[in-house]
């Protein structure tokens, strides 16, 4: 899959994905309307108007991008019907050829992670069957208990060809409480950056591995250091637009092959209309002001990076 | 949710919990056929035997016990019919008057954790109604990403009357990987445990605070430090029993009010009797080793507490 995803970005010459965290409020008023005309204000009703809405934005959006990242948070507080649209949502965007990053920020040990890796990379044995849950591409993972957390997933992800991006150092405000922490003279995000180059070493695609870190936009400096630390990993890198990064920040978490990172952008691209700068295409026309933002956040990244 | 958690231990005077984390490989022949034979071999008839074996389990404990741990992986590995199987299973421990912590060990920030605590421990908001989608009485929570993913939890903690448990020293050998490193000298679990008692001040209940957390029953030593640094929360112990824990090892996780710390077993009741000393139960009266093992466990805990 990481082979996947690196050829997709070099044929959309792409280095971003698209966050589909839908929230209600993002959702435009003619599509509640429908979907609570046939379900009702219900948790069936509001997955269903997630589930539409996300079609739409993958429709007009999925020949640009290289791949989205749906964040499961916001399809689990509408319940099982919420997780129904989640599953719907990753089928849909492998049908179009979207490398799917489930944005899950599992993490347990033993034969717990083994659970969580079947149940969203692999597949479970029931029987004589076997079945594929949730299935997405790659999934984040928290690395906080150790390598215990971490192996039962990297086991799972060989056998599907399936791979991860861990939490290294997250892109919010107090992500430094611990993970910026001194050891040995060193921040522990740095020791974390070090064990996922190992991990990594484990399961290598063509030119990167599968296993992969999650280092925020918004830590610019970091991103420098970590670029280094992690040669073969990919890096995802949250934060972009919304939470204040931008294309010139950003050249340092590439390598020089102009690979090595690939950006999301979630509500600057799926409320996109609701912004200033888009509400010539109005609310009906939300998923043109997606694309639209897709444009420019893709010339944003590629600028910056021509003209590092 | 805390206040009912200590009452409920009163009560029963046991400070245990009952991991409800189901493996195929548990559930007894006859369980298993008769949910293939309704459903299939398929993720509907692994929901089902789930559900069947938790419900008879629970029918056989729960009078003894004061809460129950479902761990939402071995669910969620059977994607949708899985989770439907652990809605039935919090409602059902609910029904039979059990605190319910849903072993989740979720973490993200800002509005992603809040669409976590309002999915698994909240209500959402859909048009003009409100829905509670998991329900659970507590959470599990990692501190990896710091304050801004802890706090949009304990909002909805606040709103709810609900709890967490805060991952600070898991039960795993590699657990130290990065929780032992030190920081200033001093262990980074022990930071952890000092944030879990400051955000535990911001939510107390009569006698021990909403907020707790995780410390497992394989350092003892440690437990006897983070019990000094966290007064007023309450630890829930995981790695009793299977990873190696015993009573004697878990007085100091006590205060000496013999209040303050909850031991969680999961494969140590559940599969009793497919160990040598509940052998005589049988498969199919696995239901009833489970009692007997819930009794043992007990009798061990307070017995080590009276002799300390």
């Amino acid at each position: 899959m990481i082979n996947k995803l690196v050829e997709n970005i070099k044929r959309t010459k792409a280095p971003i994905v698209v966050g589909l965290d839908p929230m209600l409020n993002y959702i435009p008023q003619h599509i509640q309307k429908k979907a609570f005309a046939e379900f009702g204000e219900t948790l069936e009703g509001a997955g269903e108007a997630i589930w539409q809405f996300n079609k739409e934005i993958i429709d007009k959006t999925y020949d640009l991008i290289p791949a989205v990242k749906p964040q499961i948070a916001m399809y689990e507080q509408f319940g099982i019907p919420g997780l129904v649209a989640f599953k719907k949502t990753v089928d849909y965007c492998k049908e179009k050829g979207l490398v799917v990053i489930g944005d899950i920020k599992r993490g347990d040990i033993g034969s717990t992670s083994s659970a969580y890796a079947v149940g969203h990379l692999g597949r479970v044995q029931i029987g004589s069957k076997t079945y594929v849950p949730f299935d997405e591409d790659f999934a984040t993972v928290n690395p906080y208990l150790g390598s215990d957390g971490i192996n039962p997933f990297i086991d799972v992800c060989k056998e599907e060809n399936k791979g991860l991006f861990i939490l290294v150092k997250t892109s919010n405000p107090s992500s430094g409480e611990f993970q910026d922490r001194l050891v040995d003279g060193r921040p522990l995000y740095e020791l974390v950056g070090e064990k996922v180059a190992q991990w990594g070493e484990n399961h290598m695609g063509d030119e990167y591995s599968y296993i992969g870190a999650v280092v925020g936009a918004t830590y610019p400096e970091m991103g420098k250091v970590l670029r280094k630390v992690m040669p073969k990993s990919y890096i995802l890198v949250p934060g972009y637009g919304a939470q204040g990064g931008q294309g010139k920040d950003l050249v340092h978490f590439f390598n020089e092959d102009g690979l090595g990172a690939i950006v999301n952008s979630s509500r600057g691209i799926i409320a996109a209309y609701k912004q200033e700068a888009y509400a010539e295409f109005g609310e009906k026309h939300f998923a043109d002001a997606s694309r639209k933002a897709v444009e420019t956040m893709i010339a944003d990244i590629n600028g910056a990076l021509e003209n590092r």
